[in-house]
Formats: structure tokens, C-alpha cells, sequence
């Protein structure tokens, strides 16, 4: 790799070199190259290298490098640093480099981001350091960010930008032109306008591409659309990023409790959210919580053996299940060799229905009608599935072992098992939600302690019913 | 509930009464309501009930409604109904409509929506009806329509909008503000201008707010953006959703195989594909695959039965793993109880690595770095909670069954399952997706069955070892 490298250099030095290769993947030479630089504190040609990149390019650099490395390369970047690059990063990266850098210094790199990116970086560090950074920033700003910090943890106010062009109805669109070319302080970039009474209430909102598409002279109250969507401060984030997603949204008016407006959330947070949120969904079903790729062993260890404590818990029920039929299966040890097909295959039916219902229940995409449908169908399905794989395996073990009767008893037990499983696929998922409770973290545990429990006792309990009748 | 409806009636007719509840769910008044009034065939009563409706909500009445209502909705609504609407529904919903809907009536539907709103419409219709729709509308329309679907299904060429501001560098502000207030054939919506040569090559971009705020004497050229981002059309629309996401995009390029701008890319399109992508890896590896909720029961079973086939050859591999050790089994049914605890632990375990390592690939995240570290990390966390629940079973089974030795081998099993169940959720996928298969369709099934076979081998196989030492 390293003569690689010696000729790549003159290139990557004039960033000619790309980052990325087609597939989108960090250039293995290119991080090689930026490592040697750093290592040599090459602060010029670590500067040449860095600048060019966007923050998402540089956010995917820092967590490409080990903790020594990226805390040199922020060192040696000094003012060049863009702050910016570490809302792109995991949390247990930015907290590690926080804990090196002096306040003074992030306090200067977050006063030179929009609110919403500060708001993003502050929210996790320690209070006693947050106040202290806070506190060097100046008056504005940091009432700003104390209010945004004050909302919940994963409301529309932690996640908006309290910078925004808001002008008063009565003005002309030549006026709203001639201010926003003459003004010096205004948000890095804006989608919209929006129009508000002088007690800053929302009248009305006006995209860009219609504002300039309107002759100066007209009033901006008759080119408004005063049918605003607007989003409370203090509501789920998650529930903001359903809106856009809904209504097609680029940018929206936040507005606090007495319906004042005090910031906009624009698309590219919620693009985060709704990535982060479906995401989510799928890793708290697996049981692995809100893990970071960057995340240790120990942490990794952590999160995930509380998930496989529950399941020990759930198999050593179906192991006490078992138990209670040790005398059946010490008579027939073919029922020891069949009994996880029954078990599993509930719990692969059953995972389906499961994974079907917590995505519709998480897209909001269930009203009573298709909840309905939804039940019935799963039923239904589990009970086709059921007669399916139940002629399936009673035949295959009618033959393997030469007694109809046993594939007879497993046939049953399928049949029994699937429907379960489908019931239980549906109906413990829309139970937790009906108790407010995520069904993505706890639906798996109990789907599959259904279908075990049930595969097992039903094709044990089957096999012993029918030993004991003939 | 009828009582209820009566009572709402009046204020429903003047568009009152919210569609949605605080949720976000659809009231089933609101829909009982309109049901009633279809079938009273009372077309005014309708039009006053959608006609205030965005076209998302429209979308899911329709999919609140069966089939029947559905259809005389339409005819109801007849000129007012909006086809944009039909984008927002389930693909069997809409192909539903259409074999009903006359092509004379969804050519002009389709003629009055954008161009990437027409091509999701038509790219599910059969062949012949397309022809047919298409040669109903005007030829400009028809040949952007054509050239769209001429792109491969999922390319970025069928999700771009065919209608964008284009104009030369050597324009004004000032000229460029005219043309537009001028021009009556604009998009509907816009959020940057393009700024190309004679030859349709994309020389640079321009957000409307920059241009805002620029005096109208200044020339385009000293303001575009002449670093811009572009993305070819046929390029798959999720490596063009992750460009949106990483760069946090509003709107992009689409240039063809010969570098002329073709069309644009808006964020709203990119969300759906982005959110499409994060969960359809979730329904992947629950061998759900691309099933909608509105799939009847017949669909449901049909695509869910392969992955139980799937699995039901995994069961067997381990059945027949269990059946090599059945003497062993009958020598000590205690093996019976116990043996789905260590298959089961090990499944669990190998979903968690597996899940998190097919999310980091779907998001693009595993460089060569994070790979080596990904993969050492796993085996680790593997050793590290298959030492744990071994210390746990080892202890608990001795306790249970009065049987040191017994307690011993199920520890062993653990650890051995549990590195295993680590290696394979991790490596599986990675080779996978090395060899081009999309590791959220398969890992699934080769993880449990490596952990189950692994398991009952290991647990079974060092029992019989045990007892045929001692």
C-alpha cells in the first residue's frame, strides 16, 4: 500500500485525489497518506487535504481515524477546523474529542454554527461544561441556545433553527427584496419567508420561487399562503418528521406554546430523523438497542446482554416446558429431534407478522380500518402458512420415521403453532402500543416466547395425549 | 358511532372537522361520514369533504376506503380529483383503480401533474395501456414522459422532475428576476436556478436565496455556484438518496450519459426512497420481503411461505444434527430440556451482530477501518457474553439438574456458539454483500442456521464426548 501512497501524493495534495471511490467507500490511501501527514504535524499539507471537504466528508474522516490521530488532526486544523463536521459524527467520537478540547475552543466553534448544529453538539455534553462554554458566547446567542436546550430531548425545539427571515404583511415584495440585500445578519440559507403580526404570531408563509416570481409592487399579505403548517416546540421530533414526510415539506414554522414563532426546522434534520427513527425500529427488534458502530466492546457487551438475559429468561421457560415431558420424550426420543422444527418455525411465521405490524404501527399507517384488516389477515395467514407446512413435515416425518401417527402429531402442532404465532405476531405489538409502550423494543421477547412456549407444549402435549389413548 | 356522525355532520360539510385526530390518525367518522355520502351518490357533499385535502391525505381516504367506495370516489369527484393522490398509495390500490378508470381519464389526470409524479404513475401500468395513455397527451409531455421510463427501474432518470429554470451565465439578476416573473410555463415549485451553456452543460447552481439577496446589475456568473453536485440518471435512486442525506441536498442535477442537464432531483422524492430503503431492510431480513399492508391474504402468504420454506430446510439441517445424537439423548433426556437454550441464546446473539452489521453496510458506513475493527469487535463481544451466560447456564443447570459435569458441558456449548454466533453474524453478511447478494435478504437464514447447528453440535456432541470418557 505504501508505494501506492508515494505516488498518489502530489494529487492528493492538490485534492485532486477523491475521497470517496464510485461505491462511495473512504479511499483506504487517501486516510493512509492523511495519518503520515498528521503524524509528521504537517499542519500545511494536513490543511491542504482537509479543506476542501464538505463537513460530511470531513465528519467521515474524524471517525476514520483512531482517537489519537483525530484529536491531532483537530489540533493541527486550528481555526480551520469546521465544527459543523462533529454533528456528522457518533456521539461516544464527539464526546471523547470534547473531553480534549478546551471550552474556549468549542465555545468559538459553535458560535460560528446555525443554531440548530449548536444545539446538537451541546445537548450531550456534561451541564457544568455546557454552561461554561455557554457562557463565552455572546448575549444573543446564547439565549438562543438556552431556550432551544430548554425543550425536551428530542423535541422540534432542540432540533430548530432559530434564525429566520420573518417580515410583517403590509410590506411590498420590492421592500422584502431591498431588505434582504441590504441586511448583513441573516440565516446561511432559507427556503422560506415568514409573515407575522408584530406579536411574532404566524400569519402566513411564502416560498422563495413564488415571492420571485411577483412583480415589487405587490403586497406581500396577497401572495401569502395563509394556510400554515406549523409545529409545536415542545412535539416529538419523530412526529415533525412524519409531517414532512406527509406533506412534502422543505421547511416548517416551530412556534411555542402561546403560538409566538421561534424557529424553523428545514428537511435536511428530518432527513436524520426519519432515517435514524426506521432505522431504529429494526435495530430495537434485533435487541440491539441505540448501539453506535463506533461503540466498544464493553459498551456493545453492555447494551446487548441485557436483550440475552430476556431471552435466557424466555428459553428457560420453554426448557421448564420441555421439562415437563421429559417422560414422553425419554419414551419417543423422536420427539427430542423434532421438537425445534414446530418452535422455530412459529417463531420465523411469527417474526414476520411482527415485523409487518411494528413498521405499520411506526409509519402511523394503522387507522381502525386497517387495523381490522390487518388482524384478520394475519390469522388467516398463519393458518394457510399452518396448513401448508403442517402436510409439509407430517409427510417428511411420516416417512423418516415410518409412523403416520407422529406426522400426524406434528401436522397438529404446526397448524396450532402458526395460527398462534400469527396472533401473537399482531396482537403483541398493537397491545404495546396501545399501552404506550415501543413495540419495536419489547415485541420480539414476547412473540417468540409465545410461539416456543406453544410449539413445544402443543407437540409434546399432542405426542403424550396420544401415547396415552392408544 | 352513527349518533356521533350526525352530530358531526354539519360542521364536516364546512370542512371542520379535522381528517386527523391529535395522533395523526384518521377519524373513523370522519371516514363513515363520507362513505355514507358516496353511497347516497351526494357528489356535492364529496367535493366539499376532499376538495380541502391535501393530496397525501387524500391518498390514505382512499386506502381507508374498500374497493367499491374507492372507485365511485373517483367518479364522484370526477374533474377534481387529484391524481397526485394515487402516488401516495399502495401500489395494488392504484393498479386496482386504473384496470377501472378509463385511459382517456388518466391521461388527462396524468397531464396535469409534474413529470416525476407522472412517471410513478405509469411505470406500473401494463405496456399496452401505458402506449395508449401516453399517446393521449401532448407530444412535449409524451417525449419527457418517454425518455423517463427509457431509465432503468429505481434509476435517479425515473424520480427526476423534467421541468426546471435553466438559464445562460451572462444573464443579470435582474434579467433573470424578469424571465421569471415573465415566464408563464414554470415548474411548480423550485428551489435553485441552473445555469448552463448552449449545450445544456450544468456550468453551475444558484439558491434562490443567494440570488435574492444579489443586486439586480450583477451578472449570474459571479454568484453561481460552480462547484455543483450531479447525479447521472442512470444511477440507482438510493446511491442518490445518500447523496441528499450525506450533503443534506435540497435539490440536484440529473445530467445524462452525455453531461447535459436532463432534469432535477427534489428532496421529497428522496425521502420516500430513503425511508422505503431503511425499512425495507428490516422486512429483508424478517423475510417479509417488498409486501404492502394492503396485500390480501393470498399475496401475504405467497411471499411469506419462501422464507418458511427457507426455514423449514434450516430446522431440518439441525433436526437432523439433533437425530446423530439421539442414543446420546436417550442416555440423559435432561440434554432435550436444555439444548434449545444454547440454540437459542446463540440465535439471538448472531441477529444482534448480524443486524447491526447489515445496517452499516446499507447506510454505506464500513470503510476498510471500521470493517477490521467491526469484525474483531464482534468475535470479542461474542467471547465476552458467551463467558458470561456460561457462568449463568453452567450454574443454573448444575443447581437444576444436581449435575456438575452437565452444567460444565452447556458452559462450554455457550462459549463456543456464542463465537460462533459472532463470527457468523458478521462475516456472513460481509461476504454477501461481497459477492453482490444483498445481505439483508439472506444472512438471516444462514446466521440461525450456523447458530442452531452449532449449538445442538456443540451442546449434544460434548455431552456424548463427556459420557463416553467417564
Amino acid at each position: 500500500m505504501s508505494e501506492n501512497t508515494e505516488t498518489l501524493e502530489p494529487e492528493i495534495r492538490g485534492g485532486e485525489v477523491p475521497l470517496r471511490d464510485e461505491d462511495g467507500h473512504i479511499d483506504p490511501n487517501w486516510i493512509e497518506t492523511l495519518h503520515r501527514r498528521i503524524e509528521a504535524e504537517d499542519g500545511e499539507a494536513v490543511v491542504a487535504m482537509m479543506e476542501p471537504l464538505h463537513a460530511a466528508d470531513t465528519g467521515d474522516v474524524l471517525e476514520a481515524l483512531d482517537a489519537e490521530a483525530r484529536l491531532s488532526l483537530v489540533r493541527l486544523l486550528g481555526d480551520k477546523f469546521d465544527f459543523e463536521a462533529l454533528t456528522e459524527v457518533d456521539e461516544s467520537v464527539r464526546n471523547e474529542l470534547f473531553e480534549n478540547i478546551p471550552n474556549a475552543e468549542i465555545a468559538r466553534g459553535v458560535a460560528a454554527l446555525d443554531s440548530d448544529d449548536a444545539v446538537t453538539l451541546l445537548e450531550d455534553i456534561e451541564p457544568q461544561d455546557r454552561d461554561d462554554i455557554l457562557s463565552k458566547l455572546p448575549a444573543f446567542e446564547r439565549l438562543s441556545l438556552r431556550r432551544s436546550l430548554d425543550y425536551p430531548e428530542d423535541s422540534a425545539g432542540r432540533r430548530m433553527q432559530t434564525d429566520f427571515i420573518a417580515i410583517p404583511p403590509f410590506w411590498t415584495v420590492g421592500q422584502t427584496i431591498d431588505y434582504l440585500r441590504g441586511e448583513k445578519d441573516l440565516p446561511d440559507e432559507f427556503w422560506q419567508i415568514y409573515v407575522v403580526d408584530a406579536g411574532y404570531k404566524l400569519l402566513g408563509t411564502l416560498p422563495l420561487d413564488k415571492f420571485l416570481r411577483t412583480p415589487r409592487k405587490v403586497k406581500i399579505e396577497e401572495i401569502m399562503n395563509a394556510e400554515v403548517i406549523e409545529i409545536e416546540a415542545s412535539e416529538d421530533q419523530e412526529e415533525a418528521a412524519r409531517k414532512f414526510e406527509r406533506y412534502d415539506l422543505v421547511e416548517v414554522a416551530v412556534i411555542d406554546e402561546s403560538g409566538r414563532l421561534v424557529g424553523v426546522l428545514t428537511i435536511d434534520d428530518m432527513v436524520d430523523v426519519i432515517h435514524e427513527e426506521a432505522t431504529e425500529d429494526m435495530q430495537l427488534l434485533a435487541g440491539v438497542g441505540d448501539e453506535d458502530l463506533s461503540d466498544g466492546v464493553r459498551d456493545a457487551v453492555r447494551s446487548r446482554s441485557t436483550w440475552l438475559v430476556v431471552s435466557l429468561l424466555t428459553a428457560s421457560l420453554s426448557s421448564l416446558v420441555i421439562g415437563l415431558f421429559d417422560a414422553t420424550i425419554e419414551q419417543m426420543v423422536a420427539l427430542a429431534v423434532l421438537m425445534p422444527m414446530v418452535a422455530s418455525m412459529g417463531g420465523n411465521a411469527g417474526t414476520q407478522t411482527m415485523t409487518v405490524t411494528v413498521r405499520a404501527l411506526a409509519m402511523r399507517e394503522l387507522d381502525s380500518f386497517k387495523l381490522r384488516r390487518l388482524v384478520s389477515r394475519e390469522v388467516l395467514v398463519g393458518f394457510c402458512n399452518g396448513g401448508i407446512f403442517a402436510v409439509l413435515i407430517g409427510v417428511v416425518t411420516w416417512l423418516r420415521f415410518a409412523n403416520p401417527e407422529l406426522g400426524l402429531v406434528i401436522a397438529l402442532a404446526m397448524v396450532v403453532n402458526m395460527v398462534a404465532a400469527g396472533s401473537a405476531g399482531v396482537l403483541i405489538p398493537l397491545t404495546l402500543d396501545r399501552f404506550k409502550i415501543d413495540p419495536a423494543v419489547a415485541s420480539a421477547t414476547f412473540v417468540t416466547m409465545i410461539t416456543d412456549v406453544v410449539g413445544f407444549f402443543s407437540f409434546l402435549g399432542l405426542a403424550g395425549l396420544w401415547f396415552h389413548l392408544f
